[in-house]
């Protein structure tokens, strides 16, 4: 497949710097780019790489001027180059799947309008799914979910009794939704596990990443607000209430009853412990370990995480502990010297 | 749905302390409840929080008495409120399940009385399965394993060949259970797996929460003791031996050939090395790394991890270091100070 | 089953120490076994043990001779022990699977031949696999994925759209191969996913453990490299390119665009942060934080990480902080008197 430079141009409606006719074969990253291939500089640090690379031309944004290339310029380098790409790498028709009749649908399920559910699905008692929403191979719904419209879920996620899945939300493969919450009582040396009567409520517009599990609350529900985004191998716990347009990146793991705001982000490997607060857009950075309430715009580093500022000044510090305690040591010895020869000196004019 | 506080105060057995007849909605807790509803208070600690809220009444324990609403006295807060969250939300009817004829056993699988074993799900060879077990649909049992009474296993796990559960346990959904063990030799610049011999050997009346994965043993079992509860996306690794009743809390990793005794339990997100031996009753704290063997009953912090008491210590003085550094600074500059003058006088001194 | 300790030094063709007609019941690592069964020591270390253990004979690595018990020397240790427990424990034999009428198969799908493709399997439109390739129950393999010869495929793994993987690679159960990246960029108030235009290139003879997950890439591919290994539960970001022969633990998280060379080791739980280029050869020491860039052959650790050997010395000096801590203030006391006592000196030598 081939265009010419100002075919693309026209195509994402780009002010062109350069040869229209020159002819494009592909779309890569800068690293990729081979020649033929138009690539995107959304940064002009990274006109030094371009230049170094094999591309024959780039997609970039309003201010960045790269010479010895032509160039497209646009508004939204990205949303550009994905038009581009997808142009030479156009989806497969989705075709209209409809209902499998190798999924299986208990007789009181509601399924809506225009949905997919696509074969080895199964689809519990009672439960309700909207319009236009895909259902992929081995999805497991329990009885009573209700699912909202344009919903998709990926291969093998499973959503036990009573999940709400709000419009439009987006769960990887692989997730699990409402599995029992982790609470036990000890009595006579066992565990006795808590009540399971809560669910799990997902809001509109969440997506939920490949593998992560959210447990069901103990009477009531465990909630994600609208907007908020999960990344894989997340876990949060029973009870907790998650605000909106949340961010939590790959391998936080959060305890029971734990309450965000909304527009918290958590970097990776996070770790919150049960019952804490987290005001609204506070970040947490990578692998904190947070144990006690944080407050709203609050930035939190550090096992055990404190202000980012508080615990910048300690990793500079414990950096330099080892000289620190060649100091102390060195320091201790001529304080000693001064002691015994001030002794000395005190005993010779006493002399 | 509706039942008067009298009513309620007979269901569970308990000691009412207000009007009989007052009418009630349902239940929640004490931060999600609304006019009409029951909540439930089990510590003296949540009475300020309790008279903010809109709850009409409260479940509580004895010797707790708010004062301004209704309450009933009970010997176990937790058991009596689920009673009544279950009046108002009774489980679906089980049903009679069976065996699904979209299961797919193989012939020389045996099921016990009463099992349900749902759609999708897949039997191998030679797997034995005891009585009244329910295995979800998407699981699927290798051939070989045995399956004890009672067990329940969820959507879309996986047990790998040779795999024995105990009665009673429990396996939430996507759990893998006895996947290769991660040893490797290198020969000739190439990673060579080791023997995969082994299996996984789960006790009694355990629980493996979503998304948990324990590999088999090289030669022998990997083992998880009677009781035991793990959390949701633990990782246990091969030859491991689990003791019984340990609690092991979400995304922790106990990497290869590790001894735990009996009741110890592992707070989020800790890390095991290989060939560790931790004691019975041993605590280990969130995040905590654990690199040398601990002993019974110790309460271990951090990573690399160390006894509480001494890490509390040491959590407490790094608060404190950029003031010490501080401090350290400012104490060179008086002992040069005073070195100088002492200096100096001496020089003195002897003029 | 029983058979004589000569036939198995034939079987393994290794060096008998003890009575070849010693009747041998089975196999066992030296923790587990009793008496009948041969058990194995590639360790000198490991004598000690052995002769408290109630094993009836030992398999042994040249120059290792344990007195008191017959021995068997050979020149691999482990592949022979291997091979006496899989006399004992025979495998069952594979069968000839095939193609299982109850995949589902998409009639553009092509399979190679002697492939096993079992129930309950989902292979999407245009797929390309293989010879001899063994899909295993309950696997969704998506629209346009190519899987090369002699791949394992364990139950419930889900590869994404345009998926490939290479030749005798093995996926463990539950994996997710090629979902979203987690990239979004804040368009008022709401996250807007990224451009998911890439896809999954798995490079030949890798392994991937259970519950692990990988990202497409933005545009182009998220890199695997030939060789390498990962275990369970690991999370691979949207661009990654992971080198050959990298050696990468259980629970370690990589973020978006980092780049790996060849032979690279992390251990269990290390985080790397985004567009982090690690070189050849670093070894990354467990729960480490990786924030930048780590040089070839590097040893890293911690969190932030720094080389090794810095490291150590701060955790040395980590564990003497409170120590420290003591002597910094006995030592600011002492020179406060010191300076007091010369103060008090100077104004009687003044007077």
């Amino acid at each position: 497949m081939m265009i010419s430079l100002g075919e693309i141009a026209e195509l994402v409606e780009g002010r062109l710097s350069g040869d229209p006719l020159l002819p494009i074969t592909g779309t890569a990253t800068i690293r990729d780019a081979i020649a033929g291939q138009i690539t995107l500089v959304d940064k002009q640090k990274l006109i030094p790489q371009l230049l170094k690379s094999s591309a024959s031309a780039a997609i970039v944004a309003e201010g960045i001027e790269p010479s010895g290339l032509p160039f497209i310029t646009v508004g939204d380098v990205h949303r550009s180059f994905a038009k581009i790409t997808t142009y030479f790498q156009p989806p497969r028709a989705r075709g209209v799947a409809g209902i499998s009749p190798r999924a299986e649908i208990h007789e009181t399920a509601s399924i809506g309008e225009g949905c997919d559910i696509h074969s080895d699905a199964t689809i519990g008692e009672g439960v309700v799914i909207g319009k236009r929403s895909i259902i992929h191979p081995g999805v497991r719904i329990m009885s009573g979910c209700r699912i909202g419209d344009d919903v998709t879920i990926f291969p093998n996620t499973v959503l036990y009794e009573n999940t709400v899945v709000g419009d439009r939300s987006i769960l990887h493969a692989g997730t699990v939704i409402g599995g029992y919450g982790f609470g036990y009582e000890t009595v006579e040396g066992a565990h006795r596990l808590s009540a399971q009567l809560g669910n799990v409520e997902i809001g509109h517009d969440v997506e939920i990443g490949s593998g992560t599990t959210i447990d069901r609350g103990t009477y009531g529900p465990t909630t994600i607000g609208d907007g908020t985004k999960i990344d894989n191998l997340v876990m949060i716990a029973h009870n907790c209430r998650i605000g909106r347009h949340n961010i939590i990146c790959s391998q936080v793991g959060i305890a029971g009853s734990c309450l965000t705001g909304d527009y918290v982000i958590m970097a990776g490997q996070v770790g919150i412990r049960d019952h804490i607060t987290i005001g609204e857009r506070a970040i947490i950075g990578a692998q904190a370990g947070v144990m006690s309430d944080v407050p709203a715009g609050a930035h939190y580093l550090g096992s055990p995480a404190m202000p980012e500022r508080e615990q910048m000044h300690i990793f500079a510090a414990e950096a330099r502990l080892p000289e620190m305690r060649r100091q102390l040591k060195a320091l201790q010895r001529t304080v000693d010297e001064l002691v015994a020869a001030l002794n000395g000196k005190s005993q010779q004019d006493a002399a």
